[in-house]
């Protein structure tokens, strides 16, 4: 540990930045990596997809509770699951971090191994080509990602058609359950839930079912089932009609905690709200035709004719996450 | 102005969002623009072109001398010379800002007419396809560029060969002269010289000189022309040789304002420090074969075997901007 305690500002920005870049491997379609005035990427096809996405400190995460390779690891996965539910597949990701005068060298390469082991894990075919580094008031991240559609047409939320299944990969509401076994005054509770608090910290989308998927419509599930799926609602012009019953599973991984938390507040917590109105998992919402729903997924309901979005026929409210009026 | 005098916070981020969309216009690359998970863009050409820039208030701007409107311009000037820098032709900006709970809606949609008149003036190929919106301490733009390199190598800065002429494209020292007028505590000073602030709050890169160059080497000035000729010559293996007779022309147009400066603080500003060592123009340094020079270009010297960067065979020092130590 070269650097061990000293801030990335008394390292200065160049020397901070040679060393993190350290962490990042090259893939083969990376033409030109960081180092110039920008970098090259290859292509299978002449298009590609570009999404963005920041997290801010104090909003989007805690340093008391997320490491450098939490922040990391969450920032890249948040970003290839948005490239993921367009059907594409991710090639390389460019990160805009602003650090304090605070920030320690050490934090910036833990930051940046979180971002390559999420890489690794959940889309090996990408890279951390680009960035940029400034001093700012608080830490945040800003990641841009970039995906390749390999032939295919992009998957729209705006593709359901009624008489699809609807159907969920990847976890709901566990992110949202391990948000409040973590922000609880009583810390043995996150310890006991490391699962629950580890995807809220480190999601891991199930980025390589998404690219395979052959879905009508698909999204990320980022700001809560329930607002998502209004959403694909209103950009397919149908209504989404999802069943309790199909939702269970996913409530029942959850009752324990919920128990732990209701116990100790003398407050009854449903399961079903963090499944429903719970962001963060970062899973993916997709329709397909009847009967096509592929190995990975799991139905939760049918697309019908109409708008809006109904939870065994009563209008299920979309609330959810809004990353300024929250 | 039908939100006049209220913030982002009271409207809503999705309501504000969808009021700054509406600036933006959509070229005919655009497959997929804003509101699904992430944008489709179509090049000419199966690899693409990518750099990310960021904006601070408060290092990089100041929100009592620069306009959303010049933030919003300048913060796209920047990105779309880097993506020139590489020969590409600039096809996509994606956003992320960072905006604080007294930013107003009508502050938001000055920021997007920069962004549009940027693109508008210098680079109208390009569209914002995408971006996110997040509440923080200061506002910070957070820009990610795209290119199309149409069927052609990237020009990169390590092309520089012995025998080349070093030539500039756009200015150089004025936006550095800018802003010391607009720092000094003169406030007269700054509306004397209307073109300089003016180069400072909204550069003009010439993007479209710098993509039909054909140049060996290029890269953006962004940091200093000593600074970036510094980075060039080390990453071409050469020695950069300026002759200072080749400025004359740039310090000439300062000379007036370095007068007026030095006169009201009783010290002497030589004019020849900006163009050397001031950033922020984003003109462009290129090396061409000798005679090969296009219109546009002005040539200020010549590459030799060697290292680092002379100026009439005396060491240039890089000194410059370091985003970062500064």
């Amino acid at each position: 540990m070269k650097y061990e305690g000293k801030t990335v500002l008394e390292l200065g920005e160049r020397a901070a930045l040679a060393q993190t870049i350290s962490h990042f491997k090259p893939v083969a379609s990376t033409l030109v990596g960081s180092g110039d005035d920008a970098a090259v990427m290859s292509l299978t096809d002449p298009r590609f997809v570009v999404t963005t996405d920041s997290m801010v400190e104090g909003r989007d995460f805690r340093l008391d509770l997320s490491s450098g390779f939490d922040i990391g690891f969450k920032a890249a996965a948040t970003n290839l699951s948005d490239v993921a539910a367009m059907g594409a597949t991710p090639i390389s990701l460019v990160v805009a971090l602003l650090i304090t005068k605070e920030t320690k060298v050490s934090w910036l390469e833990d930051f940046a191994r979180g971002l390559q082991a999420a890489i690794d894990q959940l889309a090996p075919t990408a890279a951390v080509v680009g960035g940029d580094l400034s001093l700012a008031e608080q830490i945040v991240v800003s990641v841009t990602a970039h995906g390749d559609l390999a032939g295919k047409d992009p998957v729209l939320r705006s593709g359901a058609k009624p008489g699809d299944q609807i159907a969920i990969a990847g976890t709901l509401g566990k992110a949202a359950a391990g948000l409040d076994l973590l922000l609880h005054s009583d810390k043995t509770l996150a310890a006991s839930y490391p699962e629950l608090v580890g995807i809220q910290l480190r999601p891991t989308p199930p980025i390589a079912k998404a690219i395979e998927a052959c879905a009508n419509a698909m999204m990320d599930v980022s700001d809560s089932l329930a607002l998502d799926a209004h959403r694909m609602a209103k950009s397919s012009g149908v209504q989404l009609r999802i069943n309790k019953a199909d939702l269970l599973g996913y409530v029942a991984v959850l009752e324990q905690a919920a128990q732990s938390l209701s116990s100790r507040d003398n407050r009854a917590i449903d399961p079903l709200d963090w499944v429903l109105f719970g962001g963060e998992d970062h899973g993916f919402l997709a329709t397909f035709a009847a009967g096509l729903v592929p190995a990975g997924f799991r139905v939760i309901g049918e697309v019908a004719q109409g708008q809006g979005v109904l939870l065994d026929g009563a209008n299920l409210p979309a609330k959810g996450w809004d990353s300024v009026s929250s």
